[in-house]
């Protein structure tokens, strides 16, 4: 990114190198990523920071955050499943699971039965609200996976998700 | 997405269909990820968390968080670019590099001078000190790429690398 705008004041003799550096810079627009080029973390990150603003932004106004979103969908696909198989399915830490679930019982969207093998277990389920929501979420989550599959493309999309899955 | 939804109390049938689920859970112990299979950033997600513990981990004993890397490897690539161009080149939030900034000055890694160009703006520039620290950052961040490539595989590395690129 050139940046122009130099209503110069008096260009001390140390600064020629800078100055130098910065014209170069104007003539060769890009900025160098250099080693960061071979990382894949730093690209993964990127992608990874906009998906989760596009999917909070499309989301705010049912208050689904993307970890709560999959917290609900598992939860719905194995009802009475367990805290414990909750967040070793999800890679989710376990106190960080705990609050979330605290949370979407105190908004009465999820809740903790006691487990019939195990009465010291629970058994995770959604309330029918909870199961309102989540038809609403997944609804937008399908909206946001479209704005991504035609942003990256149609292949791409099923390469990359190929490619992570199989990590 | 079937969920019993089961008011609570202890009528005993509902729990047998619990020990059922759980029991059919125990032979097929995968648990459905329903929705998120077709979900990217869960996926991204999972894939950068892993990333970042292990590359956190990797250079912790030199304090180099993964976005302290990217800052230090770009203004060593790039001497004299401006917060600005180093914000929008990293996607980083303008207040966030702010304070990272601050925090890799006050160890003495990186400097901002007058910039030759404009007596208000700042000249970022590593230190003799920060050029040593980028120096051993960048052979961890390259011992950790190895291992990242040798778990995901050479070829789909390569692939995830020019698809994420080109988001």
């Amino acid at each position: 990114m050139p940046t122009a705008k130099r209503p110069a004041k008096k260009p001390p003799k140390k600064s020629v190198a800078l100055h130098n550096a910065r014209a170069q810079r104007a003539s060769a627009p890009v900025i160098e990523l250099d080693a960061l080029n071979e990382r894949l973390g730093y690209f993964v990150r990127r992608v990874q920071v906009w998906i989760f603003q596009d999917f909070i932004r499309r989301l705010a106004h049912i208050d689904v955050s993307p970890a709560q979103f999959s917290v609900l969908v598992v939860i719905s696909a194995n009802p009475g499943l367990s805290q414990s198989e909750l967040a070793s399915t999800l890679g989710i830490e376990r106190a960080r699971l705990v609050r979330m679930l605290h949370r979407l019982e105190s908004r009465a969207l999820t809740q903790r039965l006691p487990s019939a093998a195990d009465g010291r277990r629970h058994a995770l389920q959604l309330t029918r609200e909870g199961q309102k929501v989540l038809a609403k979420a997944k609804a937008l989550a399908e909206e946001h996976e479209a704005v991504l599959k035609e942003r990256v493309g149609a292949e791409r999309h099923k390469v990359l998700l190929e490619a992570l899955k199989a990590f």
